[in-house]
């Protein structure tokens, strides 16, 4: 850590800020500028961490040198980035792991036909919501437990490995007992009771970046998670709130690669919520793939006229195979592979 | 709502938008202009907004015409907006309320003499945190219930209301069990579990702005707590995430006269989180004030330089007693009294 | 347009804001629900943008039904988008227009070798600044008129059109004279003078959208070109600013196929200025050319280590013949050519 | 400057970053931490801005000790800020500086008329612009030179002195031959040319902040008008654009306080345009001078319904006569004096 003093501070505040940093069993090395006079601080950053430095007479500012998070931080795992098992496909690995899904579980039928049809056109797993976060609380918030007992059996029906939202600490054991990835929402990316929750199961966690959160907050986010003993954390980037109105959110293409330099964990990008748009969905994803991502997160739906939720930016079965298909020589331009198993089929 | 469709748009699709709708029960109004054609839908507005009516062919954009929330609308409380009781004070009334104390107890003795100074010099509550959402998993994250119960102890020999954090549904009960007034932080303003969960019980609830939240997503916040049963929601405005980087966050001021427009909900401001600096608390507290608050919550610390969170913003006894001292005439420019119990005093 | 009423209008307000809109020539539609009324507005909607709408007693929102902007809206053209001649490329063509060149004209040496690196690797024109808009009044702004001197001269000697930067209304003439393309930087996309001015002369401009400004904002900004005379207008796409500081802006992917739905104009990204790292030029080109964009421009510059400007984020030509090499299978997947006259070579 | 280099730089790369530093006249200072190496540069800082120091192998990041900014820092001026002339008012003094006037002028009557109200409440100075900068080219634009004449007739009648916006390089005389402050407008906060142009006139210049400017920005865009050596400059706060849709801009409320710590010059704010709506005048004013404005630019119009422009945030003469009648308790409490000479009137 460096510390940055006030023009003009005095002998009498240099020493007490020395003194305050070496109790702490860091060293100090002074070098006096004609305009400032910089501390640095060499020894455990993280305890100096806690000290609130601004308030010590005399510090004018303070830059860190270290990264906030270790477990998820590239550093953290020699060679290439970590893998983490989704079904048949390793996310982070060379195949591109598209997970498929309406926004909620509406029913058996319609999640049993969204099931078959996206794993025919290459979906590696199926999302689909028990439990919606929902802005309003007069809107439909998902069909609960039945919604994960149906997830649960198309996932039988199938061979899919099932993703869902999990928004309560006291729902994390339930949920986690149904799905094969537990996924935090956007809204909860800083829910941190649930983060230490979701650490200490066993199951995969996709965490979704929140509208405010930068890439540190994201990482640091995942630091929760894995700090309590789950390593198998994987990122998604969904679009951060900003001024523009055209799409839903700003989806912020350039975290991928960004993410993808900073942590060892996979990357996915979720292009349905990033711009809202039916119509966007397919070059969002193409570029995702383009700049690097590990995967997708794409809501699909048997008639999105009809969606209990997030309709305007769901794809119907035609337009989901079309995105599949396009998506291919994107996926071999970026070196990854795109449904390799298609053959290998689960009788469903 | 109003529908206004795609230019080309087709008899067909017409009568399969306003189908649609009419369906719903609602009635519709065709109005056909030069370029575009509208539709106007009138009736329950509510069961529209199920529907993801931008999906629909020919439909190009929908405007609302009602406002999402009902409970928290000022129309729905006529006269005067509500007052919620905090010890011997109306938030909402005419009296400044004022919540001060640490960004963490960090112990009995601290807490007793920061909740006897307070109150000296003019606070009605004392906030305190006992479960605190840190940013990394390796930041002190507070006592706990034994801060709960400091928390209790000091209320007794102040007599001063308790303000506190709650994170996690499964501490409700638990902080509700100590604390007058329940706060939910800005990380959590869309923890909708959380806010139902607050929503079942009796203590009033501090209901902090998100940092990417709107005005509107914060009434809607507030609305799911009110539908639940629990009326006594006080706002609060602590600053919003923009690209501004001189500040901890953007104080978004005229966010509170807004609020006062559109919600009978009291409205309070907090300085210490939107400066994130000492020396912005009192220039922050005048303009809240000046603009309507009506009350403030400011972290203050016996030692600032060694407070476990938060050090950089929070204000010494004798920063405190100043900020409250510049304060009158300022709120006695608004039309607000400050400290007028301060001779009946509880012995402490 | 769509006005609707506050709650509680009288009949007398109603009145008069239908007087006020049928005095422009428009007709009005009543339409009342249940707790507001709806003024449907037919006609020249132009006229009522002039009209401080909110301003008439009664008045809740108003909502517009046409875009603002006409020349540059895509149903201005029929068919294809337009195309603008550069040199052996038409930008919004099938073949990739990528611009390339330094950020600043720092000599002709650097210029030349620069010139025929960037065509050898395929580069369809040459782009560098001889007057440098810069934060700081005490940086480097340029050569000035010796600058756009060296520019002519190597576009004699490698055949490539020239782009660079005006910045004041009373150099438009002067820099049109040498210069093949006229770019409109970020910092003016809202100075209408120079917008103004640059919409009289006959030589493309490419308008980079402003750090702050909304697609809507960008479109209007090419309008205002456009009214002048000037039908040729390229659109870039170079970040805006947001809260997240792990890259120099935000880059705003989703505006691609944004804009090519809205416009028929051509749609150019910076991924340079984008990201501000050199590292993400090249994830950031192909996600660009993967969500549709018609070309790119890029800092290239022989030794970035000592760029008078923007070195962080420049290529050298090593990395730039990699990005073209790499861009080669991400254009052949969006249905786009690269560099297909390398061998038509022009006699440097 | 510090320079942090990455985990494992070679001792050849710390060598040849040095070696780069030193060659410009800079000591080096290398601190090797368990970590991270940081090294530490003294002496001209400026010299290293020049030199794009991520290009180097083996930097990571780099942290400036010093501000970018030098004649308009608080530092530069002993004692108290700087106080501008305008009129019987100094900018930066004791009395609060009220400008107020039309958005445009729209003829003389209307303007005279405003002139002569807007002066018996207590304004210092009159506003109205003759070039009128609109996101729209076909919206009105301005009066031009015939408004500019109505504005110094105005003047000669009321004594008030005039501000108004200058947009183009080639008219900077022309107003200035007309105008007794020049306003550089948001959309031109980084219009170099203009400001460099604004810097060789005699005339104060009222710069307002661009709405995704930095307070950092606005103090450099202040230093190009200064460094070419016109020291009146009056800072002014117009608020920001963020992803609130309830007010125009956000009113970035704390950039006042900062300014004042940060610089020496004069800050106003412009409470019609940060909110944009009239309701929201008077608590944004009453804000603004709490928390230490040094006046206000308020737009008033006689009839605002038939405003050219800015219709919806105008206040008539009877809300500004309230606004000014309120503002008094609040100057008085910021240690402000409004309107002192009011008696000693000019005969109009």
């Amino acid at each position: 850590m460096i510390i940055i003093t006030r023009k003009g501070v005095t002998d009498e505040e240099l020493d007490h800020i020395r003194e305050r940093v070496e109790t702490l069993g860091l060293r100090t090395h002074v070098s006096r500028g004609e305009h400032r006079t910089v501390i640095g601080c060499v020894g455990d950053e993280e305890r100096l961490r806690t000290i609130p430095l601004l308030s010590i007479p005399g510090v004018e500012a303070v830059h860190t040198v270290l990264k906030p998070y270790k477990l998820a931080s590239r550093e953290f795992v020699a060679g290439q980035g970590s893998r983490i098992r989704l079904g048949s496909c390793d996310v982070g690995g060379e195949e591109l792991a598209v997970i498929a899904g309406p926004c909620s579980v509406e029913g058996l039928d319609m999640l049993r036909e969204t099931g078959h049809r996206v794993r025919s056109a290459g979906a590696k797993a199926l999302r689909g919501g028990a439990f919606k976060p929902r802005t309003s609380p007069y809107s439909f918030r998902g069909m609960g437990e039945e919604g994960l007992e149906i997830l649960a059996r198309v996932r039988e029906e199938t061979g899919l490995p099932v993703v869902t939202e999990v928004m309560d600490t006291r729902q994390v054991d339930l949920v986690a007992s149904y799905a094969d990835v537990l996924q935090v929402g956007a809204r909860n990316m800083q829910n941190f009771a649930l983060l230490s929750e979701v650490g200490r199961i066993r199951r995969p966690v996709l965490l979704k970046r929140g509208m405010s959160a930068t890439v540190k907050d994201l990482l640091l986010a995942a630091e929760y998670v894995m700090s309590q003993g789950n390593p198998n954390v994987i990122l998604c980037e969904r679009g951060i709130r900003t001024f523009e109105t055209a799409t839903r959110n700003t989806f912020d293409l350039a975290a991928i690669p960004v993410l993808k330099q900073e942590t060892h964990l996979p990357v996915v990008a979720d292009p349905s919520h990033a711009g809202g748009r039916r119509d966007l969905v397919a070059p969002l994803s193409y570029a995702a793939v383009a700049a690097g991502a590990d995967g997708l997160l794409v809501e699909v739906h048997p008639d999105p006229e009809t969606a209990t939720s997030d309709g305007d930016q769901s794809l119907d079965f035609g337009e989901f195979e079309g995105l599949m298909s396009g998506l291919k020589a994107f996926a071999a331009a970026a070196g990854r592979t795109l449904n390799p198993l298609a053959a290998a089929s689960v009788s469903g």
